[in-house]
């Protein structure tokens, strides 16, 4: 299935893609995609009705794409946790995954616009596996353990402000938080639908130049670990959001570096969760 | 006035305390102290009804104490606030606001048990100066604009695993997270309760040793400088919780270091703000 969530900012409602690519309101059923939704069962409730999708409404085509969940409880991130981005960062590959937060209030719908924060010198952009907690991971005992935890993945653009991240003093949440520096979407392919987590293409356009070129295969730490890993570390709770690191080409890594202005246009994609595309403006 | 939650975690129910220490309960008119409470004016509703608060029903004693908040949006923490604490970790003082998050899933009540984390070796002890925000702040112009934006003030006690938050690679957040790592009240004093936030006297004992003496006269950011200085990176949201930083007395910092381990009793408080008391337990 895929997951979709439409109208306003803060107030979507559910939905689901049909395999034609219509959107289907779920609104008469479920309140929205939230931590309720997922741990008490709601993606097998789901299942059950999608073979009669046709009974329910469309949603019009000019409603907002929402980000595919409801507000997460947390935004769990992976830092250089991908062979060759660190290669590219000049960081030794880390012995353990590098774990950050995003502020959730970020997350925003895959075809919004992306603010260029006030005084922002060095805004740049980040294509990234997202992954859903489907149910609450405390303590897993093995990595084989967590997949029955993981709800589905989408696309994940872990915008960063890299003088506010690296140069402003202290840790990396302080260029990782601004608002709309976390596009999500545009659908939640549930696990089901995903062949090979391990092996799907990355890419990220600015203004039509490709940036980033990447493969969840060269991920150090892949996602079934990384709930494990940090379940040892804090409960993942069903509709966090894990978003699980980037390949190369951020514009930090460039020679010269290049980060984004107002105007700017990306487009971010990932074999089999659809496309992103946002314009930059500043905020 | 000084608000209160009660009733079991994740159920809590709002009240207020009365001058003579008794809970009463509000649930009748509100649901509970979160985002949409604080942003739409809920302190303004409250002060109205304060004056005949014996018309409510009082909370029964064994009532459990939540946090005074419902989990807040995000939980900001400042690192080395303290110039007194910042000398003692041998670190210098910042030149700008250090900024980490902790998962709001870790904030209980005052009276919880903290639990050891699995493998933990280091568990430590953090008393701070807990701000909650009562009116989204974004790009506040000037210091002077924060006080508006304030909710009031409460003990946060920051609970810190070092060995997961220096040395097991990368951002501090890997040992801040643990569940009950963030034991929050007893009450939540609003603004007008505290006279001066910048004097303030702190203390925090360990199986009635005297572990932390401080006073917030010794922050380096006030925290009318802290949600101004936030602003200009994040939104910060109603409800949302920032932990100040905390004053010398941790026990990484002593010598040798001394930890947390199962049985020991915690006591903090902060004048005006009340005590929290804790048990430790192994997770």
């Amino acid at each position: 299935m895929q997951l979709v969530q439409f109208g306003p900012l803060g107030k979507e409602k559910p939905g689901l893609l049909t395999s034609s690519g219509a959107r289907k309101d779920l609104s008469s059923v479920f309140d929205r995609y939230d931590r309720e939704f997922f741990q008490s069962g709601g993606l097998g409730r789901l299942a059950e009705l999608s073979g009669a999708l046709d009974t329910y409404p469309d949603v019009a085509e000019d409603v907002r794409w929402g980000a595919p969940i409801a507000r997460p409880g947390k935004v769990v991130c992976i830092g250089l946790n991908y062979a060759d981005h660190a290669t590219e960062s000049g960081m030794p590959i880390p012995e353990e995954p590098i774990i950050f937060f995003k502020a959730a209030n970020t997350v925003v719908g895959p075809y919004d616009d992306v603010l260029i924060p006030r005084k922002s010198e060095k805004t740049d952009w980040e294509v990234e596996l997202g992954v859903v907690i489907g149910k609450e991971a405390r303590y897993l005992e093995s990595v084989e353990d967590a997949a029955a935890h993981i709800a589905g993945y989408c696309i994940s653009h872990d915008v960063s402000e890299r003088h506010f991240q690296l140069e402003r003093g202290g840790q990396w949440v302080k260029g990782k938080s601004c608002d709309t520096f976390n596009p999500l979407g545009p659908f939640l392919a549930t696990s089901d639908e995903v062949a090979n987590v391990n092996d799907l293409a990355m890419l990220l356009d600015v203004n039509g130049e490709r940036m980033q070129t990447g493969n969840t295969r060269t991920m150090i730490f892949d996602p079934h670990y990384l709930v494990y890993y940090l379940s040892q570390f804090m409960t993942l709770e069903a509709g966090d959001l894990l978003s699980t690191g980037t390949p190369p080409g951020v514009g930090l890594g460039m020679k010269p570096p290049r980060f984004l202005k107002s105007g700017d246009a990306i487009k971010l994609s990932i074999a089999g969760l659809g496309e992103q595309r946002q314009v930059c403006k500043n905020a």
